[in-house]
């Protein structure tokens, strides 16, 4: 019996310890919610003389975090960094606060720490200086005193697989595929190109990366931004020559799946971040809360 | 450039008419409750001097049909059809009631018709004087009647496409491949055989139908069945032996949010049809409703 090849994808850390069901992510959220719930309670009761405390729930951490998120990527495209070295640092905070809540670690310290992390991993290296001044933070301590806190949250596995280099690939291979017909507009596909980089950037917000591989990711991302500028034909042309038929139709119907998370998805709006970290103030871990007398 | 070979199944109309997003379903579901709803409360209010009326959301409407279908499946299992007939009714039936209301026709009226035009599209062929006896319905007027509005919910196209035969090619396949090495259970794979059958007599009363194709619900089928009585492994190498890796990967990852599905959607209990059904008399459109005065 033939050995099935491996790819060197499914070797990594990512295909074995970070792809999820919905209900998986959703049961590891709740429970990771509900402990610091119980824990937090205690503290705070400790602290002052308070019964009602309104909790974070579950679901206001995954918006809040996509808040912050989002603010990531403004920041990393106004630091010119490269797309990967944004993705990974979103995806770090993502697996950061799938077993950690924001009632413990503010996420808008984690996230500068797992940028930070990032810029390391994704060959951006700078100096904890540099960083600090390119970013205008006064005081990078809270940084490195939570870079193994972190670590420990992303089990010290840094080395993150995008849809990026995927959806590369399938550029040039676009163009060699129709090359010899002259039956490629160029300036389309470039158009295309530009739009499967922008619908990955929004897959990044959502669950979707922590579900599908990135190889499937970019396939759906060619789909979704051919169908919104009329490259959807070529596109389908191309996948049908270049997989295997059923592999196809088996893309497309999860393409659909894909496309109605993104739609359903909207931008986290600012003042419903304020609202919830708002709230969030009342109900953080006294211990791990700078400003508390604990 | 080479020209794609099509699959038959491309040709169908139930790939070209029947499938859906999850939205899609969603969407004509509730715009067709609505326009039912809006045509429905005059006519009551012609009838009766009322004014709070409690209609049957989109949402009861799958849940009651549901309760059917599950009947649907007792009946052939009791008549000992074939699981295609059986499979080909209840399909007919979520088809008619994606753009028809129950307040406009009664499911356990158009379930009966279903099941006669699919003994007559399934080759199990019996005069409806024999159907009516078989099933003991002392008047088989009405099936008749609806014979051709349910045809019109079908468009005419009565050719459906069941995940059955491709499993059952699977099922075949599977001895072939690991039939040299004299490496299989047979009993094991019998099992696994009859645990797909149960389970696509499960997804046949999701939407997971109205969404995947056959093919790909072949596959889910054996992979979790597989995963029930440890034949896991044994699905995973054949499947890698015989299909692409990659169309591997992304059928399973499919089969995860399947499966999901398949765990949230519940039997619908009797009660709850009762409950809906009692309330149904109430809205049903008094000129369909044999019962009423106009």
């Amino acid at each position: 019996m033939t050995e099935a090849k491996k790819h060197i994808y499914e070797e990594s850390s990512q295909y074995r310890h970070w792809r999820f069901s919905p209900s998986e992510l959703w049961e590891l959220r709740q429970s990771c919610n509900s402990k610091t719930i119980q824990r937090v309670r205690e503290y705070i009761m400790e602290e002052q003389d308070v019964q009602d405390i309104d909790f974070i729930t579950a679901d206001e951490q995954v918006k809040l975090c996509r808040y912050y998120e989002q603010q990531l990527q403004t920041i990393c495209a106004y630091l010119k960094l490269p797309d990967v070295c944004m993705a990974t640092a979103v995806i770090y905070t993502k697996r950061f606060f799938l077993r950690n809540s924001i009632m413990d670690y503010h996420p808008k310290d984690i996230l500068l720490t797992c940028l930070f992390l990032s810029t390391k991993s994704e060959g951006e290296r700078m100096s904890i200086d540099e960083f600090g001044k390119n970013l205008q933070i006064p005081n990078t301590e809270m940084i490195l005193k939570l870079e193994f806190i972190v670590s420990q949250g992303l089990r010290f596995e840094y080395l993150i697989h995008h849809p990026y280099r995927a959806a590369y690939g399938h550029y040039l291979d676009i163009q060699r595929v129709f090359h010899k017909n002259g039956e490629l507009d160029m300036s389309l596909l470039k158009d295309t190109y530009d739009r499967v980089k922008d619908v990955i950037g929004k897959i990044l917000l959502t669950d979707l990366p922590l579900i599908y591989q990135p190889a499937q990711l970019a396939v759906a991302a060619f789909i979704i931004a051919g169908k919104n500028n009329g490259f959807d034909i070529k596109v389908k042309e191309y996948l049908v020559q270049r997989l295997d038929k059923d592999l196809v139709d088996t893309l497309y119907t999860m393409t659909i799946l894909m496309d109605e998370v993104l739609e359903e998805s909207q931008q986290v709006p600012l003042e419903l971040a304020q609202g919830i970290d708002k709230r969030l103030q009342s109900c953080r871990n006294p211990l791990k809360n700078p400003e508390s007398k604990l």
